[in-house]
Protein backbone atom coordinates (compact mmCIF):
# COMPACT_ATOMS: atom_id res chain seq x y z
CA UNK A 1 0.00 0.00 0.00
CA UNK A 2 1.60 3.30 -1.24
CA UNK A 3 1.03 6.68 1.10
CA UNK A 4 2.57 9.13 2.06
CA UNK A 5 2.83 9.55 5.50
CA UNK A 6 1.63 12.57 7.73
CA UNK A 7 2.54 13.69 10.91
CA UNK A 8 0.40 11.50 13.66
CA UNK A 9 -1.47 13.17 16.28
CA UNK A 10 -4.53 11.72 18.23
CA UNK A 11 -7.52 13.44 20.48
CA UNK A 12 -7.91 10.72 22.06
CA UNK A 13 -6.30 6.97 21.80
CA UNK A 14 -7.54 3.94 23.42
CA UNK A 15 -5.42 0.74 24.47
CA UNK A 16 -7.19 -1.88 25.59
CA UNK A 17 -4.91 -4.39 27.17
CA UNK A 18 -1.81 -1.76 29.10
CA UNK A 19 0.58 -4.40 28.99
CA UNK A 20 4.16 -4.66 28.07
CA UNK A 21 3.03 -3.54 24.46
CA UNK A 22 0.15 -1.28 24.97
CA UNK A 23 2.15 0.59 27.84
CA UNK A 24 4.86 1.26 26.06
CA UNK A 25 3.22 2.47 23.04
CA UNK A 26 1.08 4.79 25.21
CA UNK A 27 4.92 5.90 27.24
CA UNK A 28 6.27 6.32 23.81
CA UNK A 29 3.78 8.49 22.14
CA UNK A 30 3.58 11.02 25.05
CA UNK A 31 7.43 11.50 24.66
CA UNK A 32 6.11 12.50 21.27
CA UNK A 33 3.69 14.63 22.57
CA UNK A 34 0.99 13.46 20.26
CA UNK A 35 -1.99 12.75 22.15
CA UNK A 36 -4.34 14.71 24.02
CA UNK A 37 -5.85 11.93 26.05
CA UNK A 38 -4.59 8.12 26.57
CA UNK A 39 -7.63 6.08 27.48
CA UNK A 40 -7.03 2.79 28.91
CA UNK A 41 -8.97 0.12 29.16
CA UNK A 42 -8.82 -4.08 30.52
CA UNK A 43 -10.24 -6.64 33.19
CA UNK A 44 -7.79 -6.07 35.92
CA UNK A 45 -8.68 -2.53 37.78
CA UNK A 46 -5.82 -2.65 40.02
CA UNK A 47 -3.82 -3.08 36.87
CA UNK A 48 -5.47 -0.33 35.05
CA UNK A 49 -4.67 2.36 38.58
CA UNK A 50 -1.23 0.87 38.17
CA UNK A 51 -0.64 2.25 34.81
CA UNK A 52 -2.54 5.96 35.67
CA UNK A 53 -0.34 5.96 38.30
CA UNK A 54 2.58 5.30 36.38
CA UNK A 55 1.73 7.95 34.43
CA UNK A 56 1.03 5.81 31.25
CA UNK A 57 -2.44 6.46 30.61
CA UNK A 58 -4.95 9.65 31.53
CA UNK A 59 -7.80 8.10 32.57
CA UNK A 60 -9.45 4.01 32.54
CA UNK A 61 -12.69 2.51 31.82
CA UNK A 62 -13.34 -1.47 32.70
CA UNK A 63 -16.04 -1.33 29.69
CA UNK A 64 -14.87 -1.76 26.53
CA UNK A 65 -17.45 0.06 24.06
CA UNK A 66 -17.02 3.05 26.88
CA UNK A 67 -13.29 3.38 26.94
CA UNK A 68 -13.41 3.11 22.88
CA UNK A 69 -16.20 5.71 22.86
CA UNK A 70 -14.99 9.39 21.26
CA UNK A 71 -11.57 7.95 20.13
CA UNK A 72 -9.79 8.60 16.57
CA UNK A 73 -7.56 5.84 17.56
CA UNK A 74 -8.46 2.62 18.56
CA UNK A 75 -5.12 -0.18 19.91
CA UNK A 76 -5.85 -3.73 20.82
CA UNK A 77 -2.77 -5.22 23.21
CA UNK A 78 -4.24 -7.98 24.48
CA UNK A 79 -3.68 -11.91 23.93
CA UNK A 80 -4.68 -13.43 20.93
CA UNK A 81 -6.92 -15.66 22.28
CA UNK A 82 -9.15 -12.18 24.08
CA UNK A 83 -9.10 -10.69 20.72
CA UNK A 84 -13.10 -11.70 19.88
CA UNK A 85 -14.46 -10.39 22.65
CA UNK A 86 -12.49 -7.21 22.71
CA UNK A 87 -13.48 -6.45 19.38
CA UNK A 88 -17.22 -7.32 19.82
CA UNK A 89 -17.15 -5.61 22.91
CA UNK A 90 -16.08 -2.18 20.95
CA UNK A 91 -18.11 -2.23 17.98
CA UNK A 92 -21.33 -0.03 19.82
CA UNK A 93 -18.84 2.77 21.56
CA UNK A 94 -16.86 3.48 18.15
CA UNK A 95 -16.40 6.60 16.84
CA UNK A 96 -17.43 7.44 13.13
CA UNK A 97 -13.73 8.39 12.37
CA UNK A 98 -12.08 5.89 14.46
CA UNK A 99 -9.31 4.11 13.02
CA UNK A 100 -8.74 0.51 15.06
CA UNK A 101 -5.55 -1.64 14.43
CA UNK A 102 -3.96 -4.37 16.73
CA UNK A 103 -0.43 -5.40 18.12
CA UNK A 104 -1.18 -10.03 17.52
CA UNK A 105 1.36 -11.37 17.14
CA UNK A 106 -0.21 -14.00 14.62
CA UNK A 107 -2.21 -12.03 11.91
CA UNK A 108 -4.45 -14.59 9.68
CA UNK A 109 -6.44 -15.23 13.44
CA UNK A 110 -6.78 -11.89 13.95
CA UNK A 111 -8.18 -10.89 10.82
CA UNK A 112 -10.69 -13.58 10.44
CA UNK A 113 -12.20 -12.49 13.72
CA UNK A 114 -12.33 -9.07 12.51
CA UNK A 115 -13.98 -10.13 8.81
CA UNK A 116 -16.59 -12.04 10.96
CA UNK A 117 -16.89 -8.98 13.65
CA UNK A 118 -16.73 -5.44 12.70
CA UNK A 119 -18.56 -5.86 9.38
CA UNK A 120 -19.01 -2.49 7.52
CA UNK A 121 -15.84 -1.08 9.54
CA UNK A 122 -13.85 -3.83 8.31
CA UNK A 123 -12.02 -0.93 6.50
CA UNK A 124 -10.82 0.90 9.23
CA UNK A 125 -8.63 -1.90 10.64
CA UNK A 126 -5.51 -1.86 10.37
CA UNK A 127 -3.74 -4.98 11.58
CA UNK A 128 -0.48 -4.66 12.92
CA UNK A 129 2.52 -6.58 14.65
CA UNK A 130 5.85 -4.22 16.32
CA UNK A 131 8.46 -6.90 16.19
CA UNK A 132 9.37 -5.72 20.26
CA UNK A 133 9.22 -7.02 23.53
CA UNK A 134 11.07 -8.79 26.20
CA UNK A 135 10.18 -11.55 28.06
CA UNK A 136 9.07 -10.04 31.28
CA UNK A 137 5.15 -8.18 31.20
CA UNK A 138 3.23 -6.09 32.44
CA UNK A 139 2.53 -2.45 32.59
CA UNK A 140 5.44 -1.94 35.07
CA UNK A 141 7.65 -3.38 32.69
CA UNK A 142 6.63 -0.84 29.63
CA UNK A 143 9.23 1.62 28.64
CA UNK A 144 8.80 4.56 25.76
CA UNK A 145 12.33 3.20 24.07
CA UNK A 146 10.77 -0.39 23.40
CA UNK A 147 9.68 0.56 19.57
CA UNK A 148 12.43 3.05 18.72
CA UNK A 149 14.38 1.38 15.67
CA UNK A 150 12.67 -1.62 16.07
CA UNK A 151 10.37 -3.46 13.09
CA UNK A 152 6.44 -3.25 13.24
CA UNK A 153 4.54 -5.29 10.47
CA UNK A 154 1.51 -4.21 9.05
CA UNK A 155 -0.64 -6.19 6.96
CA UNK A 156 -3.19 -4.53 5.28
CA UNK A 157 -6.56 -5.79 4.03
CA UNK A 158 -7.65 -5.48 0.31
CA UNK A 159 -10.29 -3.60 2.34
CA UNK A 160 -8.10 -1.47 4.48
CA UNK A 161 -8.81 2.46 4.27
CA UNK A 162 -5.38 3.96 2.63
CA UNK A 163 -5.69 6.73 4.93
CA UNK A 164 -6.38 4.78 7.93
CA UNK A 165 -3.38 2.96 6.60
CA UNK A 166 -1.39 5.35 6.67
CA UNK A 167 -2.61 6.72 10.51
CA UNK A 168 -1.56 3.90 11.79
CA UNK A 169 1.86 3.74 9.98
CA UNK A 170 2.49 7.53 11.68
CA UNK A 171 1.10 6.20 14.70
CA UNK A 172 3.74 3.85 14.55
CA UNK A 173 6.79 5.85 12.94
CA UNK A 174 5.70 8.28 15.82
CA UNK A 175 6.41 5.68 18.39
CA UNK A 176 10.33 5.43 16.94
CA UNK A 177 9.80 2.08 15.11
CA UNK A 178 10.55 1.54 10.73
CA UNK A 179 6.83 0.10 9.47
CA UNK A 180 6.76 -2.33 6.66
CA UNK A 181 4.29 -4.10 4.74
CA UNK A 182 4.10 -7.61 4.76
CA UNK A 183 0.62 -10.32 3.58
CA UNK A 184 -1.34 -11.85 6.38
CA UNK A 185 -0.36 -15.67 5.57
CA UNK A 186 3.85 -14.14 5.26
CA UNK A 187 3.69 -12.59 8.01
CA UNK A 188 2.46 -15.52 10.23
CA UNK A 189 5.41 -17.85 8.30
CA UNK A 190 8.27 -15.56 9.09
CA UNK A 191 7.07 -15.13 13.04
CA UNK A 192 6.56 -19.02 12.92
CA UNK A 193 10.50 -19.65 11.95
CA UNK A 194 11.74 -16.54 13.92
CA UNK A 195 9.68 -16.20 17.07
CA UNK A 196 7.15 -19.03 17.54
CA UNK A 197 9.15 -21.81 16.96
CA UNK A 198 12.01 -20.85 19.39
CA UNK A 199 9.82 -19.68 22.30
CA UNK A 200 8.38 -23.49 21.72
CA UNK A 201 11.80 -24.98 21.67
CA UNK A 202 12.77 -22.96 24.28
CA UNK A 203 9.91 -23.72 26.65
CA UNK A 204 9.89 -27.54 25.58
CA UNK A 205 13.66 -27.61 26.42
CA UNK A 206 12.89 -26.18 29.90
CA UNK A 207 10.09 -28.65 30.62
CA UNK A 208 12.77 -31.44 29.46
CA UNK A 209 15.14 -30.10 31.97
CA UNK A 210 12.85 -29.88 34.70
CA UNK A 211 11.65 -33.59 34.32
CA UNK A 212 15.30 -34.93 34.71
CA UNK A 213 16.22 -36.45 38.00
CA UNK A 214 19.33 -34.26 38.39
CA UNK A 215 17.48 -30.92 37.68
CA UNK A 216 18.33 -28.54 40.70
CA UNK A 217 21.95 -29.57 39.53
CA UNK A 218 21.44 -29.37 36.21
CA UNK A 219 20.48 -25.34 37.05
CA UNK A 220 23.43 -24.94 38.89
CA UNK A 221 26.06 -25.29 36.39
CA UNK A 222 24.02 -23.91 33.38
CA UNK A 223 26.20 -21.21 31.86
CA UNK A 224 25.77 -17.78 30.17
CA UNK A 225 25.06 -19.50 27.07
CA UNK A 226 22.39 -21.74 28.43
CA UNK A 227 20.54 -18.46 30.38
CA UNK A 228 20.57 -16.59 26.80
CA UNK A 229 19.18 -19.85 24.97
CA UNK A 230 16.05 -20.18 27.64
CA UNK A 231 15.42 -16.51 28.09
CA UNK A 232 12.50 -16.54 26.01
CA UNK A 233 11.40 -19.72 28.01
CA UNK A 234 10.55 -17.34 30.94
CA UNK A 235 7.76 -15.59 28.34
CA UNK A 236 3.92 -15.21 29.75
CA UNK A 237 2.67 -18.91 29.12
CA UNK A 238 -0.60 -17.56 28.20
CA UNK A 239 0.24 -15.39 25.74
CA UNK A 240 2.44 -18.09 23.75
CA UNK A 241 -0.18 -20.84 24.56
CA UNK A 242 -2.52 -18.05 22.47
CA UNK A 243 0.11 -17.57 19.82
CA UNK A 244 1.49 -20.87 18.94
CA UNK A 245 -2.48 -22.37 19.13
CA UNK A 246 -3.46 -19.43 16.70
CA UNK A 247 -0.85 -19.14 14.58
CA UNK A 248 -1.08 -23.14 14.48
CA UNK A 249 -0.66 -24.26 10.77
CA UNK A 250 2.43 -21.94 10.23
CA UNK A 251 4.48 -23.08 13.37
CA UNK A 252 3.62 -27.14 12.48
CA UNK A 253 5.32 -26.45 9.38
CA UNK A 254 8.05 -24.79 10.41
CA UNK A 255 8.52 -27.76 13.37
CA UNK A 256 8.47 -29.97 10.81
CA UNK A 257 11.04 -28.77 8.88
CA UNK A 258 13.14 -28.42 12.42
CA UNK A 259 12.45 -31.80 13.44
CA UNK A 260 13.44 -33.18 9.90
CA UNK A 261 17.26 -31.61 10.29
CA UNK A 262 17.27 -32.23 13.77
CA UNK A 263 16.72 -35.78 13.06
CA UNK A 264 19.43 -35.82 10.17
CA UNK A 265 21.46 -34.09 12.41
CA UNK A 266 21.08 -36.78 15.33
CA UNK A 267 22.03 -39.61 12.64
CA UNK A 268 25.49 -37.84 11.86
CA UNK A 269 26.32 -37.31 15.52
CA UNK A 270 25.27 -41.36 16.00
CA UNK A 271 27.35 -42.34 12.86
CA UNK A 272 30.28 -40.20 14.47
CA UNK A 273 30.06 -38.13 10.91
CA UNK A 274 32.27 -35.55 11.43
CA UNK A 275 31.96 -33.83 8.85
CA UNK A 276 28.32 -33.91 8.59
CA UNK A 277 28.29 -32.08 11.84
CA UNK A 278 30.34 -29.70 11.13
CA UNK A 279 28.62 -28.56 7.87
CA UNK A 280 25.16 -28.36 9.79
CA UNK A 281 27.43 -25.77 12.48
CA UNK A 282 29.48 -23.94 10.03
CA UNK A 283 26.42 -22.84 8.27
CA UNK A 284 24.38 -22.39 11.12
CA UNK A 285 27.49 -19.87 12.43
CA UNK A 286 27.67 -18.41 9.03
CA UNK A 287 24.21 -17.23 8.77
CA UNK A 288 23.97 -16.06 12.31
CA UNK A 289 26.81 -14.26 12.05
CA UNK A 290 25.86 -12.16 8.62
CA UNK A 291 22.12 -11.61 9.58
CA UNK A 292 22.40 -10.95 13.59
CA UNK A 293 26.18 -9.78 13.68
CA UNK B 1 38.07 -35.75 47.47
CA UNK B 2 38.43 -33.47 50.58
CA UNK B 3 41.29 -31.36 50.58
CA UNK B 4 42.55 -28.48 52.35
CA UNK B 5 43.26 -25.35 49.69
CA UNK B 6 46.38 -23.72 49.83
CA UNK B 7 47.43 -21.22 47.85
CA UNK B 8 48.25 -21.78 44.17
CA UNK B 9 51.71 -20.66 43.02
CA UNK B 10 53.39 -21.68 39.80
CA UNK B 11 57.35 -20.91 38.77
CA UNK B 12 55.95 -22.23 35.15
CA UNK B 13 52.95 -22.54 34.17
CA UNK B 14 52.65 -23.76 30.44
CA UNK B 15 49.36 -23.28 28.43
CA UNK B 16 48.44 -25.66 25.87
CA UNK B 17 46.08 -23.95 23.51
CA UNK B 18 46.02 -20.10 23.63
CA UNK B 19 42.23 -19.29 22.95
CA UNK B 20 39.50 -17.89 24.77
CA UNK B 21 39.97 -20.36 28.03
CA UNK B 22 43.51 -20.83 28.29
CA UNK B 23 44.12 -16.94 27.47
CA UNK B 24 41.45 -15.79 29.95
CA UNK B 25 43.15 -18.55 32.82
CA UNK B 26 46.66 -16.86 32.01
CA UNK B 27 45.30 -13.20 32.05
CA UNK B 28 43.10 -14.30 35.48
CA UNK B 29 46.31 -16.03 36.82
CA UNK B 30 48.29 -12.95 35.97
CA UNK B 31 45.65 -10.87 37.69
CA UNK B 32 46.43 -12.72 40.87
CA UNK B 33 50.44 -12.54 40.45
CA UNK B 34 50.70 -16.41 41.05
CA UNK B 35 53.03 -17.25 38.30
CA UNK B 36 56.67 -16.44 37.96
CA UNK B 37 56.31 -17.76 33.51
CA UNK B 38 53.49 -18.63 31.43
CA UNK B 39 54.69 -20.62 28.78
CA UNK B 40 52.52 -20.85 25.57
CA UNK B 41 51.70 -23.45 22.61
CA UNK B 42 49.74 -24.04 19.78
CA UNK B 43 49.91 -24.91 16.01
CA UNK B 44 49.54 -21.46 14.91
CA UNK B 45 52.38 -18.97 15.21
CA UNK B 46 51.05 -16.11 14.73
CA UNK B 47 48.41 -16.64 17.18
CA UNK B 48 51.28 -17.12 19.62
CA UNK B 49 53.00 -14.04 18.69
CA UNK B 50 49.79 -12.36 18.99
CA UNK B 51 49.10 -13.88 22.62
CA UNK B 52 52.85 -12.65 23.35
CA UNK B 53 51.83 -9.27 21.94
CA UNK B 54 48.99 -8.78 24.26
CA UNK B 55 50.52 -9.99 27.53
CA UNK B 56 48.75 -13.12 27.61
CA UNK B 57 51.82 -15.75 28.16
CA UNK B 58 55.53 -14.53 28.28
CA UNK B 59 56.70 -16.84 25.52
CA UNK B 60 55.81 -19.82 23.38
CA UNK B 61 57.24 -22.55 21.90
CA UNK B 62 55.67 -24.50 18.64
CA UNK B 63 56.31 -28.21 20.57
CA UNK B 64 54.23 -29.63 23.36
CA UNK B 65 57.67 -31.58 25.23
CA UNK B 66 59.63 -28.35 24.54
CA UNK B 67 56.72 -26.22 26.20
CA UNK B 68 55.97 -28.49 29.01
CA UNK B 69 59.30 -28.92 29.89
CA UNK B 70 60.57 -27.46 33.53
CA UNK B 71 56.78 -26.46 33.88
CA UNK B 72 55.06 -27.44 37.56
CA UNK B 73 51.59 -27.01 36.05
CA UNK B 74 50.48 -27.83 32.60
CA UNK B 75 46.62 -26.50 31.01
CA UNK B 76 45.00 -28.37 28.53
CA UNK B 77 42.77 -25.82 26.31
CA UNK B 78 42.54 -27.36 22.95
CA UNK B 79 39.65 -28.75 20.83
CA UNK B 80 38.37 -32.36 22.36
CA UNK B 81 39.69 -34.01 19.31
CA UNK B 82 43.26 -32.45 19.37
CA UNK B 83 43.36 -33.86 23.19
CA UNK B 84 45.24 -37.20 21.98
CA UNK B 85 48.00 -35.87 19.81
CA UNK B 86 48.75 -33.29 22.73
CA UNK B 87 48.82 -36.00 25.09
CA UNK B 88 51.07 -37.96 23.49
CA UNK B 89 53.36 -35.21 22.72
CA UNK B 90 53.78 -33.90 26.00
CA UNK B 91 54.36 -37.00 28.23
CA UNK B 92 58.39 -37.04 27.34
CA UNK B 93 59.08 -33.26 28.00
CA UNK B 94 56.79 -33.41 31.54
CA UNK B 95 58.63 -32.72 34.79
CA UNK B 96 58.67 -35.27 38.10
CA UNK B 97 56.33 -32.78 39.70
CA UNK B 98 53.93 -31.25 36.46
CA UNK B 99 50.60 -31.46 37.25
CA UNK B 100 48.30 -31.61 34.15
CA UNK B 101 44.78 -30.79 33.90
CA UNK B 102 42.61 -29.58 30.95
CA UNK B 103 39.15 -27.44 30.33
CA UNK B 104 37.48 -30.05 27.53
CA UNK B 105 33.68 -29.92 28.14
CA UNK B 106 32.89 -33.24 28.20
CA UNK B 107 35.45 -35.54 30.54
CA UNK B 108 34.44 -39.58 29.79
CA UNK B 109 36.37 -39.31 26.50
CA UNK B 110 39.32 -37.23 28.27
CA UNK B 111 39.90 -39.52 30.49
CA UNK B 112 39.47 -42.34 28.41
CA UNK B 113 41.87 -41.13 26.65
CA UNK B 114 44.62 -39.88 29.57
CA UNK B 115 44.19 -43.55 30.99
CA UNK B 116 45.64 -45.29 27.45
CA UNK B 117 48.41 -42.11 27.03
CA UNK B 118 49.45 -41.20 30.62
CA UNK B 119 50.52 -44.25 32.03
CA UNK B 120 52.13 -43.56 35.09
CA UNK B 121 51.37 -40.07 35.48
CA UNK B 122 47.68 -40.58 35.11
CA UNK B 123 47.88 -39.81 39.29
CA UNK B 124 49.53 -36.10 38.20
CA UNK B 125 45.95 -35.64 35.52
CA UNK B 126 43.00 -33.73 37.22
CA UNK B 127 40.66 -33.42 34.42
CA UNK B 128 39.12 -30.27 34.62
CA UNK B 129 36.04 -28.47 32.83
CA UNK B 130 35.48 -24.01 33.15
CA UNK B 131 32.00 -23.76 33.31
CA UNK B 132 32.43 -20.26 31.28
CA UNK B 133 32.74 -19.33 28.12
CA UNK B 134 30.93 -16.86 25.40
CA UNK B 135 30.27 -17.23 21.77
CA UNK B 136 33.71 -15.81 21.09
CA UNK B 137 37.10 -17.45 20.21
CA UNK B 138 40.43 -17.00 20.25
CA UNK B 139 42.91 -15.07 22.50
CA UNK B 140 41.82 -11.72 21.37
CA UNK B 141 38.51 -12.42 22.97
CA UNK B 142 40.09 -13.62 26.43
CA UNK B 143 40.09 -11.54 29.23
CA UNK B 144 40.91 -11.75 33.33
CA UNK B 145 37.46 -12.06 34.49
CA UNK B 146 36.06 -14.94 32.71
CA UNK B 147 35.82 -17.38 35.24
CA UNK B 148 35.08 -14.82 38.21
CA UNK B 149 32.40 -16.45 40.58
CA UNK B 150 31.93 -18.96 37.80
CA UNK B 151 32.12 -22.63 38.37
CA UNK B 152 34.88 -25.14 37.45
CA UNK B 153 33.79 -28.59 37.75
CA UNK B 154 36.59 -31.17 38.14
CA UNK B 155 36.06 -34.94 38.30
CA UNK B 156 39.00 -36.87 39.91
CA UNK B 157 39.80 -40.23 39.51
CA UNK B 158 40.46 -42.92 41.58
CA UNK B 159 44.29 -43.01 40.88
CA UNK B 160 44.36 -39.35 41.40
CA UNK B 161 47.00 -37.80 43.78
CA UNK B 162 45.33 -35.38 46.36
CA UNK B 163 47.94 -33.10 46.32
CA UNK B 164 47.63 -32.36 42.54
CA UNK B 165 43.91 -32.24 42.72
CA UNK B 166 44.38 -29.42 45.57
CA UNK B 167 46.82 -27.48 43.13
CA UNK B 168 44.38 -27.84 40.45
CA UNK B 169 41.45 -26.46 42.73
CA UNK B 170 44.12 -23.83 44.16
CA UNK B 171 44.83 -22.68 40.90
CA UNK B 172 41.27 -22.62 39.52
CA UNK B 173 40.30 -20.23 42.91
CA UNK B 174 43.03 -18.23 42.28
CA UNK B 175 41.36 -17.00 39.14
CA UNK B 176 38.32 -15.94 40.64
CA UNK B 177 35.88 -19.03 40.11
CA UNK B 178 34.13 -21.99 42.38
CA UNK B 179 35.10 -25.46 42.41
CA UNK B 180 32.80 -28.35 42.76
CA UNK B 181 33.74 -31.87 42.15
CA UNK B 182 31.77 -34.63 40.21
CA UNK B 183 32.11 -37.98 38.77
CA UNK B 184 33.02 -38.16 35.31
CA UNK B 185 30.06 -40.15 34.10
CA UNK B 186 27.59 -37.49 35.83
CA UNK B 187 29.26 -34.13 34.44
CA UNK B 188 28.88 -35.59 31.27
CA UNK B 189 24.68 -36.06 31.75
CA UNK B 190 24.67 -32.84 32.87
CA UNK B 191 26.57 -31.26 30.81
CA UNK B 192 24.69 -32.50 27.72
CA UNK B 193 21.70 -31.08 29.14
CA UNK B 194 22.73 -27.57 30.35
CA UNK B 195 25.30 -26.82 27.27
CA UNK B 196 25.47 -29.26 24.53
CA UNK B 197 21.94 -30.12 23.03
CA UNK B 198 21.04 -26.22 23.71
CA UNK B 199 23.92 -25.88 21.22
CA UNK B 200 22.91 -28.74 18.77
CA UNK B 201 19.39 -27.14 18.90
CA UNK B 202 20.45 -23.61 18.69
CA UNK B 203 22.93 -24.83 15.48
CA UNK B 204 19.76 -26.85 13.87
CA UNK B 205 17.23 -24.42 13.82
CA UNK B 206 19.84 -21.69 12.27
CA UNK B 207 20.41 -24.11 9.38
CA UNK B 208 16.96 -24.78 8.70
CA UNK B 209 15.94 -21.20 8.80
CA UNK B 210 18.93 -20.49 6.64
CA UNK B 211 17.25 -23.49 3.82
CA UNK B 212 13.88 -21.86 3.75
CA UNK B 213 13.13 -19.91 0.46
CA UNK B 214 12.64 -16.49 2.58
CA UNK B 215 15.96 -16.48 4.56
CA UNK B 216 16.67 -12.60 3.92
CA UNK B 217 12.92 -11.55 5.18
CA UNK B 218 13.61 -14.07 8.27
CA UNK B 219 15.85 -12.45 10.10
CA UNK B 220 15.00 -9.45 8.65
CA UNK B 221 12.35 -9.54 11.51
CA UNK B 222 14.21 -11.24 14.05
CA UNK B 223 13.48 -9.89 17.37
CA UNK B 224 15.65 -9.81 20.61
CA UNK B 225 14.31 -12.80 21.65
CA UNK B 226 15.84 -14.49 18.28
CA UNK B 227 19.20 -13.41 18.76
CA UNK B 228 19.67 -14.29 22.45
CA UNK B 229 17.91 -18.00 21.67
CA UNK B 230 20.53 -18.41 18.66
CA UNK B 231 23.25 -16.39 20.12
CA UNK B 232 24.91 -20.03 21.16
CA UNK B 233 25.13 -20.68 17.24
CA UNK B 234 27.57 -18.26 16.70
CA UNK B 235 30.14 -20.41 18.84
CA UNK B 236 32.90 -22.44 17.00
CA UNK B 237 31.51 -25.19 14.57
CA UNK B 238 34.76 -27.40 15.24
CA UNK B 239 35.24 -27.10 19.01
CA UNK B 240 31.40 -28.17 19.10
CA UNK B 241 31.38 -30.89 16.84
CA UNK B 242 34.17 -32.47 18.63
CA UNK B 243 31.88 -32.14 21.86
CA UNK B 244 29.23 -33.38 20.56
CA UNK B 245 30.60 -36.10 18.95
CA UNK B 246 32.56 -36.75 21.90
CA UNK B 247 30.25 -36.80 24.73
CA UNK B 248 27.97 -38.83 21.77
CA UNK B 249 25.91 -40.85 24.04
CA UNK B 250 25.62 -38.35 27.10
CA UNK B 251 23.85 -35.69 24.24
CA UNK B 252 21.77 -38.49 22.11
CA UNK B 253 19.81 -39.73 25.66
CA UNK B 254 19.01 -36.07 26.38
CA UNK B 255 18.23 -35.78 22.78
CA UNK B 256 15.40 -38.36 23.07
CA UNK B 257 14.40 -36.74 25.62
CA UNK B 258 13.73 -33.63 24.61
CA UNK B 259 12.32 -35.21 21.02
CA UNK B 260 9.82 -37.25 22.89
CA UNK B 261 8.65 -33.88 24.71
CA UNK B 262 8.42 -31.97 21.99
CA UNK B 263 6.47 -34.88 20.20
CA UNK B 264 3.99 -35.00 23.04
CA UNK B 265 3.83 -30.76 22.53
CA UNK B 266 3.54 -30.34 18.93
CA UNK B 267 0.71 -33.16 19.01
CA UNK B 268 -1.23 -31.00 21.96
CA UNK B 269 -0.39 -28.06 19.77
CA UNK B 270 -2.15 -30.01 16.40
CA UNK B 271 -5.43 -30.41 19.24
CA UNK B 272 -5.67 -27.04 20.03
CA UNK B 273 -5.35 -28.62 23.26
CA UNK B 274 -4.26 -25.32 24.76
CA UNK B 275 -4.32 -26.76 28.80
CA UNK B 276 -1.52 -29.06 27.87
CA UNK B 277 0.29 -26.52 26.13
CA UNK B 278 0.32 -23.66 28.95
CA UNK B 279 0.85 -26.37 31.10
CA UNK B 280 4.56 -27.06 29.67
CA UNK B 281 4.76 -23.28 29.16
CA UNK B 282 4.06 -22.80 32.79
CA UNK B 283 6.17 -25.00 34.02
CA UNK B 284 9.09 -24.21 31.72
CA UNK B 285 8.58 -20.52 32.78
CA UNK B 286 8.39 -21.19 36.75
CA UNK B 287 11.56 -23.46 36.38
CA UNK B 288 13.51 -20.93 34.52
CA UNK B 289 12.23 -18.11 36.62
CA UNK B 290 13.47 -20.79 40.06
CA UNK B 291 16.77 -21.22 38.86
CA UNK B 292 18.23 -19.08 36.09
CA UNK B 293 15.82 -16.17 37.52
Amino acid sequence: MTTTTAAFSSKRLTIVGVGLIGGSLARALRRANQCDEIVGCGRDEAHLQKAVELGVIDRYEMDVATAVTGADMVVVAVPLRAMVSVLRGMVAGLSPDAVITDVGSAKGCVVEEARAILGSRLCDFVPGHPIAGTEQSGVEASFAELFDNRGVILTPLEETDPEKYARVRAMWEAAGANVTEMAVLHHDEVLAATSHLPHLLAFSLVNTLASLDERKEIFDFAAGGFRDFTRIASSDPVMWRDICLENRDAVLEVLQHFNADLRQLEDAVRDNDGEAVVNVFTRAKETRDRFCG
